[in-house]
Formats: structure tokens, C-alpha cells, sequence
């Protein structure tokens, strides 16, 4: 899995005095960057391929600021037209939340549905994840 | 179901030119407030009485800046513990959006998960709603 | 001075218990949707025509979840290529937060500050307020 | 001066396609974190010494997603009671914002202004800057 370190904000902190339940949809679609980065280099735009379809998260601890999260991202399916993105956030060594988001290939010209590119599925498969542990300890 | 009109910010758009997809767990929590004032009416932190455990959105249209979102919530299921809050987003008479978020009745003194009190399950059973239709169109 | 009803959201509290800091340049900016809308209806990414030059906010009271905030915008300067915008945020009958915004027409095509066109000049005219009273009480 | 270095996420863009005005004052607190930790090491809400009364922005270049910007800071100035910190931000090697955040030293229990400690002033003392070049290019 690929990892990214976010360093918790003083701004996404709630009236509970930890990390808003809101702020985990933004730093997994934060971690997702390497892919489209792989998908869309330029970031442009133009020619975003790309929608999302779904997105769910569990919530297992809380998060705190004052220590890094790490966001740790792999591909647990390649369908024909989509993909979906497993999310783990890790704090402190202990696992605070997992989570999925499916996005689908898209072509904003004709505002319809396509076929996974063959180039985009060979980009994608080196991180196919085999087996996701989906536990909430 | 109960409505919440949301009147979509500027800053809430992405570079894709519509809301962002990290803005509808931000909106569906917000049209969860009706709940929270019933169960917790002072809105202090002191007291807050609940974790939340999962949610979800499942996209179906894009939504823009410009009109009005309405945000419908039900209590779609009555636990032990916990409750689960359905939420349909519409916009120009199309359903934009679905979600669930799961909360889970909580002694943040204890740090432990509580059954559900009777008077919150009370307040609770008006929301409940008998059939959901989470078709996609 | 045009008014802007905001309802403060659960995401926006902070772990001090009340509305985050970085909040009130994104209320502020909701209420001036109204200028933005009389100046580009469309509110279409194509042809807007407004940069932001400045902002500033001087916090008097801390704003808290469970009442509304009334945000009140006027326009205290209208220049030869921008114009300023002055803010107050209200919460219980008290003045919370003033602030100012700076924004200057711009061509995006040619990337380059324009004068403001007769027409805006013409719709922004009525917005215009004598005399602002910013002392902090 | 002392550097943050941010790397600008999908979810801060907006319509027109660069970093939306209201991230900046996000960036800025988050790079006063370290201020926050030497004045307040264990970051509880607790004790929290500190509250905000001004903020400001200005903009001079647009921010993009792509490449990290760095947010740098300094004290402007310490007074009697309050400090003001001046923030640039940095992107592609071309300065894009500055501004400025005055904070009051603060006794949340008996909700009311204080002088600011002597041991404060040492921990803020090394981080004064002499001359703050605000040009705009």
C-alpha cells in the first residue's frame, strides 16, 4: 500500500477536541492523489477522467492533532469501468479508520460512463492489494 | 423525512466546476443537527452522548453552486446502541445524493459505548422511516 | 446592507467549542455571492470576472453552534479596477466579526487586471454605504 | 523565518481551478502550529492560552494544486499583551500570499484578556523578524 503522511490541522479539530468525523473523506481523497497523478499527470482539468461514484468510512478511534496520520491507500478492485481504492488511516500505531471510494471512468465531452483505458488498468494493477483486512480492531 | 435547505458556498466547488465530493458528508452531517439538538438540546460539549461509527454517500448526479440543495434525513434503523441516519440530497428536483451515518450512543467520561437511553429512543422513533428507496435513478 | 443568514455548522466548531477562526472568511465569502451573482448571473466558471486582492477579519466575540449568524455586507469603496467589500457577522444581537474584501476585475484570458465596466459599476452603486462604523464595540 | 511545507489537496481547489481564497487562511494557521506547541506544548484544550483577533490576507499570485507551497513565519511583532505573525506563502519560487494573524494572550476561565507571560515572551523571542519586506511582487 501506498503511504501518505498528514500532519492534523488545528482547523479540522471539533468542538469534541479531536479530528472532525468530516476530515477523513479529505485526507482519503488527499492519499488518492498518487493515483491521479498516475491516471492524469497534469492535473489539468482538461481531460479529467474520473468520477466518484461512492465513498464510506468506518471510524475505529478517534484522531487527534499533535501526532501524523498515515493515510495508506491500495487498489481492492479493477472493474471494467471503475475501480475501488481501500483507505487506511493509522495514528500513533493504532488503526483510526478504514474506508473505500469507487470512482469511475468518465468523459466529461459526452457526460457518459467509458471503458477502463488499457493504459490506465496497467498504471492501476501494480497496486492491487490482495487481501484487505477489514477488521475494526 | 425531514428537510434542510443548504445553499451551496464558493468554496465548496472544486476545479471539476461543481461541489466537491468532500462537501456532502460536511452537508449530511449538518442536516443531522435536528437530531443532535433533540437528543442533546444544549449542543455543549459536555454530555455529548454519541460517536459515529460509518457513514456513507453514494453519488448520483453532480451538484453546482447556484440553487439549492435540500437534504432529507430518516432514521432508517433503531439498534441497542446505535441508530442510522438516511439521507437523500436533491437539487432541481433530482436526487443528487444518498448516505448513511451509523451513531453509536457513547460515556465519553467511561469511554465505552452505552445502550441506547429510552427518552433518545423515544425522541428518535418519529424519524424512523418504513421503506428506503436507495435505487440510483 | 444586504444580509446573509448563516446557519453555523457541527464541522465548523473547533476544539475550543466555538466556530473556528477559518470559518468567517468562508461565511464572509458566502454572503458576497449576492454581489457575484449581480455581477456574472451565470455564476459559470467561463468569463467570471473578479479576482480577490485582500481579505481581513477582526474577531470581537467568539461565535458558537446552536443560533444563527447574520452576516451583513455592504460596499465602503468603488475603484477605477476594484472594489471593497465590508462584512459583519451578528450572532445573539452582537457584533462578532468585521472584515473587509478587496476584489479586482480581471480578464482571465489575457491574465491581466481590467477596468470595472460601466455596467458593474452601475449594479454595484446601490450597495454603497456612507459611513462604516467599524469600532470593535 | 520558520517553513511549512504544504502539499495544496484536490478538496482546496475551486471553480476556477486553483487553490480557493479561503484556503489561505487554513495554510497560514496551520503553519503557526509550532507557535501553538511552544507556547502550549500539549495542544489541550486545556490551559489553551490563546485567542485570535485579526487576520489578514494578500493575495498575490494564484495557488495551484501539483506542487507543495511553503508557508514561512515569523513575529512581527510583541506586545504587551498580544503578538502578530507574519506568514508568506510560497509556490514554484514565486511568493503568492502574505498576511498577518494577531493573537491575544487569553485566561478562558475568567474570559478576559491577559499580559502575556514572561516565559511566552522568551519562547517568542527567537522567532521575531527584523524587517518584513511586504512588496507585492
Amino acid at each position: 500500500m501506498i503511504d501518505t503522511i498528514i500532519e492534523p490541522r488545528f482547523s479540522e479539530t471539533d468542538a469534541l477536541g479531536h479530528i472532525g468525523n468530516t476530515v477523513m473523506p479529505v485526507w482519503f481523497e488527499h492519499a488518492r492523489s498518487i493515483i491521479f497523478k498516475k491516471l492524469h499527470p497534469s492535473l489539468d482539468i482538461e481531460g479529467w477522467p474520473l468520477i466518484i461514484a461512492h465513498i464510506d468510512v468506518d471510524f475505529i478511534r478517534q484522531a487527534y492533532i499533535g501526532s501524523d496520520v498515515t493515510v495508506k491507500i491500495g487498489i481492492s478492485k479493477l472493474g471494467d469501468k471503475s475501480f475501488t481504492v481501500y483507505h487506511e488511516a493509522w495514528q500513533r500505531e493504532q488503526k483510526i479508520a478504514t474506508g473505500n471510494a469507487v470512482h469511475v471512468f468518465f468523459d466529461f465531452a459526452t457526460n457518459s460512463t467509458v471503458a477502463m483505458p488499457e493504459d490506465a488498468r496497467e498504471k492501476l494493477k501494480p497496486l492491487l492489494i490482495d487481501d484487505v483486512n477489514q477488521d475494526k480492531n
